[in-house]
């Protein structure tokens, strides 16, 4: 089975993450999806697990962004249609939880959890109680470490952006290491040629190679949303744009 | 069946890569041989996968760092005496597909690999288009997506540099971690005990340890090419040198 | 078997060594634990290890931060209670080794691991040293590229901090993504409510929702000992803490 990890920890701590997982489940092959959210942006964490979980076979996939980590908020697994959601109840992978299909909603009991690894912080529930949690699912023995959970999760909403005849207010989701700039606004909102951001006028494109080295463009990008970019240069850069930003544009 | 991927995604993208090749085969063993390749830079990235698929058993190599995504290069898959390459056209698959010992060269169809993995975006074929294809390589069925090719593919080459009596031009092709210098001289071309970099006297060594800390110093490194280095320091940031430089030095 | 690498090589070296491990163990489960410890700082390295290796199951792990790489330093294997590990004779496998339980240790034949690889550079013995001495371990055959070792091993105190009365010098051992500064003062040693650094009054908590968003707080963390935070923010630019540093505090 595999077990996919999502996470704003950089380096070192997945790695203890894959070691309580391959303690319990030998057979797991733990795939790194991200360990580079911007950290605590759980809408980020939320954007990149919903454009990656449905390129993979059924699998457990453990997302952790999670500044209340040691506080109050429970610690969930949603199991899906095809695949199992293991996450802080912040909303990060409630549209990921949505879209593929909610059966049911699990609360994990970290007293269960603790005492399998031998170990409950206050600061790394993805070594104390994610990680033990995926493991489980993994395995099927879900129900041995958790109970299900009746109350309201936390939800959030990738798509929430402004459309107002040539109007666009939308989110920025992530930027690339290019410096192409990933937005949430979805493709079938445009129906220009040009966009106008910041007084520029941008033209609309299929690929790259469209404008000319150095020029700004707009496209459908990978993630089905519009992007900006710089044809071999940082859009990010040059326009100072920043990830969690809310940008305007103007479409004709 | 080992599947290797290097790009110049960063990260996030490699990770549906890996869902996308898991998908179609569950039993490949993926491996990341870099995805921190300079942006674009198509020589860094041809050089540094022939310096690492040698060291691997037969497998198949997924190479993808395209300025030209979405555009007119091809896609490629090298079929050779021990290895499969499965990259863009544009030269960073070739010298590692030339020295295994070229066999076959087949075009990737698009279309056949997005609609096994129902999406073909412009500007992420590595999810779209070399994924799948290396997935499908991977299991034998290389045939099902793509076509033998028969007209010239784009060449490169690695060692192309000046020595000329006691002058010596070449290329950086790379600047690990540590700040060290990678050079694409090859160990033969080093005749001489001292070499001059900027009026700077550097002395040609076996290891580190031969100098004082801080001080420079010229070694073969681990790709058989000159490096320079500074003990214990950083010879990039000392002496301004940038990756994708050309530098000039004399040996004596 | 599982075979988990620790080193400060960033990228691409890693993804070297995995060819090298999966060539002569097609079976091996490669585990990154951190390819980012601070370039040659070996106590970080012995931290990290010695948080890391416990969580795994019985496995093998090479760790290599190696200034003294080519030079004389040897390279070596401890054969432990549960766990193999393979480094160089530096200390950074010294305190995790102990804490296994040392059985035997062994001094690896340069030699003969570069008959394995074909390869024997005086920078990268990540590759052509550690990694095939690993892949030989998890099979069962340290014997074939080993002799045992009957001198003193170079001995690492991970826990050396001064605390008299109310005053304590510790270790920064490393920095996390958040700006979170670890140090190597073990929760014992906490008695007082709160903590002054270099003027500020610090308190000490149980999980970071207990202060407001921007306030520093002082906690137990993941790693058993003192970390120093900042709600949503980072201690370590706010204070201007680096890596390796040495620091005092007083506890009231």
């Amino acid at each position: 089975m595999i077990v996919t990890l999502l996470t704003d920890f950089g380096d070192f701590y997945p790695g203890v993450m894959k070691g309580v997982i391959l303690k319990i489940n030998p057979k797991a092959i733990v795939v790194d999806v991200s360990h580079s959210v911007e950290p605590q942006n759980v809408f980020q964490g939320a954007f990149l697990l919903y454009n990656a979980y449905k390129f993979f076979p059924n699998a457990v996939h453990i997302a952790v962004v999670d500044p209340g980590v040691g506080g109050r908020r429970r610690a969930l697994a949603f199991e899906c249609r095809n695949h199992i959601f293991i996450a802080p109840d912040n909303g990060i992978a409630y549209p990921s939880a949505k879209d593929d299909g909610i059966e049911r909603v699990w609360v994990i009991d970290e007293r269960k959890t603790s005492k399998i690894t031998g170990v409950l912080s206050n600061t790394f529930h993805g070594r104390d109680v994610f990680a033990p949690a995926g493991a489980y699912a993994s395995i099927g023995l879900l129900k041995e470490i958790a109970e299900p959970y009746e109350d309201e999760v936390v939800k959030l909403e990738l798509f929430d952006y402004v459309v107002e005849d040539n109007f666009i207010r939308c989110n920025v989701v992530f930027i690339d290491r290019f410096g192409n700039v990933v937005t949430n606004l979805k493709a079938e909102e445009i129906k220009g040629k040009y966009l106008f951001f910041e007084g520029v006028k941008i033209p609309i494109v299929r690929c790259y190679e469209e404008v000319e080295k150095g020029k700004p463009l707009a496209l459908i990008g990978s993630f089905g949303t519009l992007e900006l970019s710089v044809r071999e240069g940082s859009f990010a850069e040059e326009f100072g744009v920043s990830s969690s930003d809310s940008i305007e544009l103007k479409q004709l």
